[in-house]
């Protein structure tokens, strides 16, 4: 079957779950490509259904329009990674979905991630699972303080997070998981954070975008920079390092890999099995972006060009940012993308501005 | 209601007139911005339609239709110039067509828009307005032959055009016009055919992007190069005629100005009140290309940063040319652009492709 559908032709359609702006952006290089985008989400008005040719507003345990999702499209890729196992299983019983189940099993779960990333040799900070108050003493004692308490699924943007400075504060911590399965991660003694976007196509060929170096505040990605300052040695790694998570997984589409850099070498934060916000600068700085890319290898495509012709720095509009948007509109170094999302709300991302130096 | 209405704000929504390859690519533009585009087509499945937040399939003729479209936007802009007049006059009671009807009374009409560039003082070729066999014979002894007859009127891609080698063609040549109103253009002598795609901002501003250089084939564009060789004062001279009719227009909007450079100077070949075929190796090539350009002069916005900063080479995939996409697709000097027309016809326009030429 794969070898007939693939690569899809002219006027295919690519089924997306989830509306957002990752959506969005993905239906938008869907378009260049000849290809159309069929948007799945719950919410109403999602800012992907603005530049979608078809729009399903339904829950994800809604059968029949689950059903009828994956028979008006050709494959089936996504912008999260938290879609419920059921409506996998559902959706697969009728369409390819790319990336594959194993990356979005390995990446829904924190403790799953780690013992995969450990199993293929790559550091992770420390962790152990912590199911109750037992379990998280014993990962207190083995992991130490200062550290972070996080729920295993279901978590984005610092949410279902909470730091452990010492042990008294560990009842305080539990109760914040509201009974939820955690894992306990030890804090990493990092100098910067940067990411790779790579990409693996059906054929599996790889390709990386330049590492960005990323800077968060409140657990929400605020700029990232590229060219990352990263010595040529950790560059090379960070990318050899992304391409043998994505082999493992036998992966086909963008990932996002998040990379702290230590005296230690790189150390693996978490991997995102679609396209990133880290990799937003790709835009304006490259010929294939990472959300072309994401669509050439999820319609089975070759994967395009990526080399980085321009340095950007990236920040993302967030909440109130989006007053600035009169001014940022008359500076010539910015390329605007907004999301065209109806509500501003503290914390939610409604754009991100590249600024692009060329040399 | 100007003064209140722009520049729109997030979420406001830009009727655009016609489906094809042009509203799609300004429908593309306009999520960048945050705002939204309903197409207005009568055929059916328009290719703008697979990323527009709105299709409305209707014809021109429809009140009904036009009313609520109308109702829907907040403001209508339009991919192609020989929209009924009937239907302008319906939709500017509801709501501002940008550009302004004087940009398409000028430009629907092959006389009146040589009229108006004489008007300025620019150099058009000699041309002689034809009703009848009695005033081909006088054109024709006034501008000479070889000449060109053309309908003055909905002519596009080289149709409607014919030319005379010799008087004795006159005949033949009036009966192909079907008795609709002509026009005689004497034959330039050119060395070579630019463009300049300008913009004006609803505050008077205005901004040119680099002239490009064009090569038609049976009347289709099919490759547009920058820069384009020509004279540094000719090129200063391009962007200062093209601001010129835009300024005298009180236009708002992208306009596509076509130029013959000869001996003498440049010569205005023709003027087309939209985004323009010409123009798309700005997708590759500036931080704001022609269709953000167009969507922030409509929506009121300040006009964006439209410098070159790469060379490239246009070319246009026309009907069979097709079939090279799996070719180009694996190029990596090659950005694709594919219109999402669902049937290859000989002559139509499929995608283009951008070839981008670094230094």
């Amino acid at each position: 079957m794969t070898q007939d559908l693939f690569p899809l032709p002219q006027g295919s359609t690519i089924g997306i779950l989830g509306g957002g702006q990752l959506g969005r952006m993905l239906s938008v290089a869907a378009s260049r490509l000849g290809l159309r985008c069929h948007i799945f989400e719950p919410g109403a008005n999602p800012p992907a259904g603005h530049v979608a040719d078809a729009v399903t507003t339904a829950a994800y345990d809604d059968a029949d329009a689950l059903d009828a999702f994956a028979a008006s499209v050709d494959v089936i890729t996504y912008e999260f990674e938290n879609i419920p196992t059921e409506a996998l299983d559902r959706l697969e019983a009728h369409r390819v979905i790319r990336p594959g189940r194993e990356a979005l099993r390995v990446s829904q779960d924190r403790v799953t991630e780690k013992d995969f990333l450990t199993g293929l040799s790559l550091q992770t900070a420390p962790y152990a699972a912590v199911d109750d108050a037992e379990s998280l003493k014993a990962a207190l004692e083995a992991i130490g303080t200062p550290s972070i308490l996080k729920t295993r699924r279901f978590g984005y943007d610092g949410k279902g997070q909470v730091r452990i400075m010492s042990p008294d504060q560990a009842e305080t911590a539990l109760a914040e998981m509201n009974g939820a399965p955690a894992i306990l991660e030890g804090f990493v003694n990092f100098s910067a954070e940067v990411s790779v976007i790579a990409a693996r196509g059906a054929d599996g060929q790889v390709a990386a975008f330049d590492p960005g170096e990323n800077v968060h505040r409140e657990g929400i990605l605020r700029t990232t920079t590229v060219p990352a300052t990263l010595p040529q040695r950790l560059r090379t790694d960070a990318v050899l390092l992304a391409a043998r998570i994505l082999n493992a997984l036998d992966y086909v589409g963008v990932m996002g890999v998040e990379l702290f850099v230590t005296p230690q070498g790189l150390i693996v934060n978490e991997i995102a099995p679609r396209v990133h916000n880290s990799g937003h600068w790709t835009q304006n700085a490259c010929t294939v972006d990472q959300f072309e890319q994401h669509i050439r290898a999820v319609a089975g495509w070759p994967l395009g060009d990526g080399t980085r012709f321009a340095d950007v720095v990236m920040e993302n509009l967030i909440g109130d940012d989006l007053d600035r948007v009169p001014g940022l509109a008359r500076d010539p170094s910015c390329a605007l993308h907004l999301y065209g999302k109806a509500e501003v709300k503290a914390g939610r991302k409604m754009g991100h501005v590249n600024r692009v130096i060329r040399g």
